[in-house]
């Protein structure tokens, strides 16, 4: 009976080994990107910080000088001067992938270590590019791009193995529910996943998503469902970013699933889109006729 | 005679339809949307410039105060606090959905006028999501989830359908080229178009693209190359956006077809990491027997 036992076992582990095997694929994908990132970009953001913590202490001394020198209207005028340049000194940091409110007292939190590239390879072979943070070189971009060709691929690979096992899992629930509520249902038809009973699954594991996210990130419900709903679509404005990156990566499964969820209902409503205009088309030509 | 043009040329715009109609959909579904984040988000922008613009002349008067009541050390001290606070307004004011620099003397660009909304809406059921701009208010994410709910599986449908045009197209050179070339070539494998084929026409299509790109945003060929990449994959970070909407638009055609064009190549090449994965598993099993 053990070594029975032991065979199953050994048995599902074989089962599983090809999805397991995308996933470390993935993993090491990620890091491999991750290093990277770091090597290329991380220079270039330290000497970004440099260069702007010098602009503020220039601010300071033009805004001296000019205390020195202007009283009333003057000292406004050439004061809104500076303040309307140091905006643009702000904004073009920020824009070249630096945060100034980061930038305190010559310390500065950078975005491209370690973890923070990690995080950043994850949204280029998505798709998701939340642009948070984006490659400031031109060896950047170019490795980005590669990096891209050849993750793309992968991460399609992975969805759709993963939106493989939902189907059959789908198509399993089906057939339990229908062999218990519509017994005089055709056999074959019994495991038909409806979209609606898809769009449910998609909205509930969202919603249990969301409430985990609004007690990690302080944000309310309405924020963290739009989050999980632009995050899953691949969409990835960047408007709301994970404050914690590493617990993001570590909730990658709940990613990979939702993301193969969300393809899979959008490549089905394309099917019921295609479906539709060739039904008006049809119903038109009928009706010339 | 004449009459046979004529019933060649109806014959083909009746051919032509089913792909026309796809195109006209997507229009429609996009002028929808520009009105209906126009609608939503537009008066929200304006009352966000109006605090922006009163948060500005509170800097002044403040700096004003402390330029009245210190100097030497403390002045910088209190400025130095200032200007770290007035980097917090600027950054939530553009992270809210503003651009400061477009606000100068009570004027103000506004993002969200018809021709702002019409290309986010683009941006949304593209899955894009550059995320230069992002809706602000509970009602506008809303929406926005809905209108991607809908007009994803539209494009899906619209990019499959030019995907299939065009895998055609490439087939027919395939065999023109290769009934040149390869006359002994099997004539069943003649039309067989090679992965590196597609690459090259991905890669031809990008370059035509970005030489017209660097010359309308003054972009260097590499940062054309760039954005037109990121574009393609719908990765989208948004670090470069054109700054003219409209012609972007204009050209919406040639996005359609990158799109297509580079879908297509990644599905491929998704096979094809499949197929060496499986091969590799084979081989494993085979070494060990
Ligand atoms: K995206
Ligand atoms: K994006």
């Amino acid at each position: 009976a053990k070594s029975d036992r032991r065979k199953k076992v050994v048995g599902a582990l074989k089962a599983a080994w090809p999805h397991v095997k995308l996933f470390i694929i993935l993993v090491i994908y990620s890091m491999f990107g991750a290093v990277g990132f770091w090597l290329i970009e991380y220079p270039h953001e330290t000497a970004l910080v440099a260069n702007f913590t010098e602009a503020r202490t220039q601010l300071l001394k033009d805004m001296w000088n000019v205390s020195q020198v202007f009283t009333g209207g003057d000292w406004t005028e050439e004061m809104t001067i500076l303040v309307e340049r140091y905006e643009h000194t702000i904004l073009a940091a920020y824009d070249g992938g630096i945060d100034p409110r980061g930038v305190t007292g010559g310390q500065a939190e950078l975005q491209w270590d370690v973890a923070g590239s990690l995080f950043f390879s994850v949204t280029v072979f998505t798709t998701i590019g939340y642009g948070h943070q984006t490659p400031a070189t031109v060896a950047g971009r170019v490795f980005c791009i590669f990096y891209a060709i050849f993750g793309i691929p992968i991460l399609l690979l992975t969805l759709a193995d993963i939106g493989e096992l939902l189907a059959r899992g789908l198509r399993y629930i089906a057939a339990t529910v229908n062999s218990k509520l519509r017994p005089n249902m055709m056999e074959s038809r019994k495991d038909d996943v409806p979209l609606y009973g898809i769009f449910i699954v998609v909205f509930l594991v969202m919603s249990l998503g969301a409430l985990v996210m609004m007690q990690m990130e302080d944000w309310t419900f309405e924020q963290a469902f739009y989050f999980i709903f632009v995050t899953f679509s691949t969409i990835g404005f960047g408007d709301l970013v994970p404050r914690h990156k590493m617990y993001s990566l570590a909730a990658s499964l709940y990613f990979l699933l939702g993301m193969a969820l969300i393809s899979t209902s959008f490549s089905l409503s394309q099917d019921e889109v295609g479906r539709l205009l060739k039904k008006w088309g049809d119903l038109k030509a009928s009706c010339k006729k």
